[in-house]
């Protein structure tokens, strides 16, 4: 038995014999060329074929494995559509003389590299992109045409590398999971892992040794450990986990589709927090009834300037859309603190925690605030979107958002840009506005409690700091006396109240929040049909729960 | 007119003729000695006719002036007699074969100047102490009787420097006030100005310039100003002021020895807030009816090694005998956050007010907290003292204290050390505690609200971040609703309640925590009569309020 570690970037395990795919790798070199105008067209017409190739691999694909996943074809076809892309092929051709060839690759190499400098981990995970849509390319133009990758009998893959176009055309009945040697966990590789749910690990530390081919193996994408050739007892072990996982997994597929309400009938929304454009996809593959809380900071924190509205837009514009109809809580930036970006130029402080944040620094730049505001309400007119703030502490507070908002609704309508009225919300997550939230329901639409950040001021302990994690308590009754009084002073408001915390998906207080009457709880997109469960099989006349 | 401007350590204002001090600066030499045992008897025959002195103006300060103030002279007597002070001038005599004055003056300044270098601004004041008494030791080496400094009509004084038994001295119907060139406001000096409440201003910037003898002077010791030949405005303005000021003094003093009950009969307790010993003067001076908190941290941060039992015995039986069976209420340390000692070898924290403090420190190194509270214990058999814990959170911590207490009190049982059954409180200074304050009620027999770190913790705004000023609001409702919610919680269990805090002090709240019910206002020692005056004149029955 041998075990080797990786990434696991996606759960569930997998049995089979391995298969190693390896790469045929052609190189390809400059030759000279007399007729630059056929090879400029033979360029253009394999170029055409490909994009074609490509619409027909994304329509599949959508039929097979869904939108979101097929996208990739979508994103390949508009690359080397792309204008940068042709020109510099063509420009290539022109003024060195050389194969169509040549001049693809040359200009595939500069681009990724381009992405692979960037300073932004999502950007750099295209270069594989660029890479794997100029090899359909060059495939075409040395008139091979790409092709799936198959196995003989169903088996575990192992490659160096998978490339995201190879990832979707995978065989789910063939392939039980894969391993590369490269890839990171936040390569489309392993998203689409993730979305086709195939048990995959990346960046494992193994060789394509040819002894390998065909042995018994086992990866557990929970742990990111690969046993080639188990023991008996490892193998019982893995198996017995598998079954497990396979069982809950049966459970909650059941569940995607269904309402989440408790026996008693009380309908509750299960929604899902996100933190850039790409989760949704885990969104809808785990059927989030909304995304609760769409964290806006990945703008800014990706960027080395201050987002522009245009920006801004197409990315809530993408989420919105992408929820066809679906609620989208947008929560304004949360900049400060732990969260810091160079470019706002904010100073050290003694307590960040405690410190200049959130609203508080929106409210100082209102400029910077109506951006995004007006980016989010320019989206509101694709879906349905919410908005919410953060770190509030007074009625003051609340009084100058609305105003602010007035201000940008006025703008808006004035340069006739289309926006629906967006709830308003606020986050609850100090203590002072829980204690005034009879006060502040008056005002707003809904209520989130974010209760990281209220457990952390009510209880006086930074939640980051492991020498107080003696004197932490998550489920300290000071914060569920908070939580209550919240819900209780919400609904006689006749506003709704929801969880967006990590308190939202303790299962060992979901029945404690549904006794109060929460009505929405926001968690992360792979805990919602778990909480589903417990939501359906919650009675509120069962005095036993 | 002339303005020039120095420390104000006691406010008050003083209009009369300037009168300068000077002093007959006698340079003390060395002379050889033939006859040494005569030369030591001829010292401690002058010794002993010091400190018959020393007791005498003790006596008779005590009479004019009190206790407290009277001290000075039974610290002066202490220094000289003290057997390293004797011993060295002897040494000195000896081995040097000089004069005795040569050997007192070697001896004082060394003492002085080790005093000096000290670390503690405490102790660095003793410096002046040494030097004061070394001189009326001198004095009377040299045959003279130290001379109280006079004056032949009501007059403001100007010196170089004052020594403590010449302030005492002075003859508070002719010294309008004084000013001088050296001094701190922490010395015993200013400490003096205060106790006898003499306007006095030090550090001044000023020459002894013989044109200002006999000029009209007014000195604001407010704001630290001395105005010579002052202009007819501004001689007016200050006249003013200096009335209202002795008319509100008079309405002050009519409030000492007055029980702050108010006008519908309901007493309340008005205690004052010490940071270390030398504050009880001040205490009493003001006539508060208990010390409130009583801020153990000074004994740690004065020091570069944990106090032991013994030094922090003394500091406390020192402050509960001078308080004569008033209560005394004693926070165990509040170390950590932003008050840092290095021998405690504390980790710097990303938010040291969410951080390792407290009683969360004296959890972890239980050997440190049971020596503070053994010297609390101990000096509880002089007087009448109460422990309060800072900084708790929950139950689980108020268990564990009492636990440690009751182990602490049966080994000073079983060591046969007499100790009285102290109350044991904790400080309401997080909302966690504030919010099961009906459970922790059950548990300890007062509350006392800590206002500012609640606010801090409640508004999540660190109190020190100027950046915040514009969303602090100390009087946010939410604060108001839990010091309301820990008052009826305390009564319901039938324990007292009071508040510590800053807003304790805020008159503009005075009526609001009455209304609730408050049973205690710990106040800087400065305040405590203007509370009063407020609580006296309050009305529960009128609506008005």
């Amino acid at each position: 038995m041998e075990i080797i570690t990786g990434t696991g970037v996606n759960g569930g395990i997998a049995i089979g014999p391995l298969t190693i795919h390896r790469r045929a790798w052609s190189e390809i070199k400059a030759s000279s060329v007399g007729d630059i105008e056929s090879e400029i067209l033979r360029f253009e017409t394999a170029l055409g074929k490909t994009v074609e190739e490509l619409q027909v691999l994304y329509d599949k694909a959508v039929e097979d494995v869904g939108d979101a996943v097929a996208m990739i074809f979508e994103v390949h076809k508009l690359m080397l559509e792309d204008i940068e892309f042709t020109e510099s092929v063509k420009d290539i051709i022109h003024t060195q003389k050389v194969n169509a060839e040549y001049a693809v690759d040359a200009t595939a190499s500069k681009l990724s590299s381009i992405f692979a400098a960037m300073d932004n981990e999502y950007m750099r995970e295209r270069a594989a992109d660029v890479k794997d849509a100029s090899k359909r390319l060059l495939g075409r133009l040395q008139g091979k045409v790409s092709e799936k990758i198959g196995v003989s009998e169903p088996s575990i893959l192992l490659a160096d590398d998978l490339a995201p176009s190879e990832t979707v055309q995978l065989d789910r009945s063939m392939i039980l999971g894969f391993v590369t040697r490269l890839g990171s966990s936040n390569s489309h590789t392993a998203i689409l892992a993730r979305t086709m749910d195939i048990p995959a690990i990346v960046g494992a530390v193994i060789e394509l040794k040819d002894e390998y081919e065909g042995k018994l193996t086992v990866i557990d994408g929970f742990e990111g450990k690969i046993y080639i050739d188990p023991e008996e007892e490892t193998l019982n072990m893995l198996k017995k986990k598998q079954a497990e996982y396979l069982q809950r997994k049966m459970l909650l597929k059941e569940l995607k589709g269904r309402e989440s309400i408790t026996l008693d009938g009380h309908k509750i929304n299960i929604y899902a927090n996100i933190g850039n454009c790409n989760d949704v996809e885990n969104v809808i593959n785990n059927d989030a009834e909304g995304i609760g809380l769409f964290r806006s900071e990945f703008l800014y924190l990706e960027n080395s300037h201050y987002p522009t509205e245009e920006e801004q837009f197409l990315a809530y514009k993408t989420v919105v859309e992408k929820m066809e109809g679906k609620k989208v809580i947008i929560r304004t930036l949360d900049i400060g603190a732990d969260k810091k970006v160079d470019y706002f130029e904010l100073e050290e402080e003694e307590n960040p925690a405690l410190g200049y944040r959130a609203i508080r620094i929106c409210l100082d730049r209102i400029p910077l605030f109506k951006t995004q505001l007006r980016a989010i309400y320019r989206s509101s007119a694709f879906g349905k979107v919410s908005i919410m703030f953060p770190m509030v502490i007074s009625l003051e507070e609340v009084l100058e958002l609305k105003e602010i908002v007035n201000e940008v609704k006025k703008e808006l309508k004035d340069e006739e840009i289309l926006f629906s009225d967006a709830e308003l919300g606020i986050m609850i997550e100090t203590p002072a506005a829980a204690l005034i939230s009879d006060l502040l329901a008056k005002e707003v639409d809904f209520f989130s409690l974010g209760t990281n950040d209220l457990t952390q001021y009510t209880l006086a302990i930074d939640r980051q700091n492991r020498k107080l994690n003696r004197f932490y308590n998550s489920h300290h009754t000071a914060v569920l006396r908070l939580i209550d009084m919240v819900v209780k002073n919400g609904h006689e408001n006749g506003i709704w109240v929801g969880i967006c915390g990590e308190l939202a998906s303790d299962l060992s207080l979901t029945d404690t929040f549904l006794k109060m009457g929460i009505d929405e709880l926001s968690v992360s997109p792979g805990k919602v049909l778990e909480l589903r469960n417990k939501v359906v099989n919650f009675n509120m006349d069962n005095k036993n729960n």
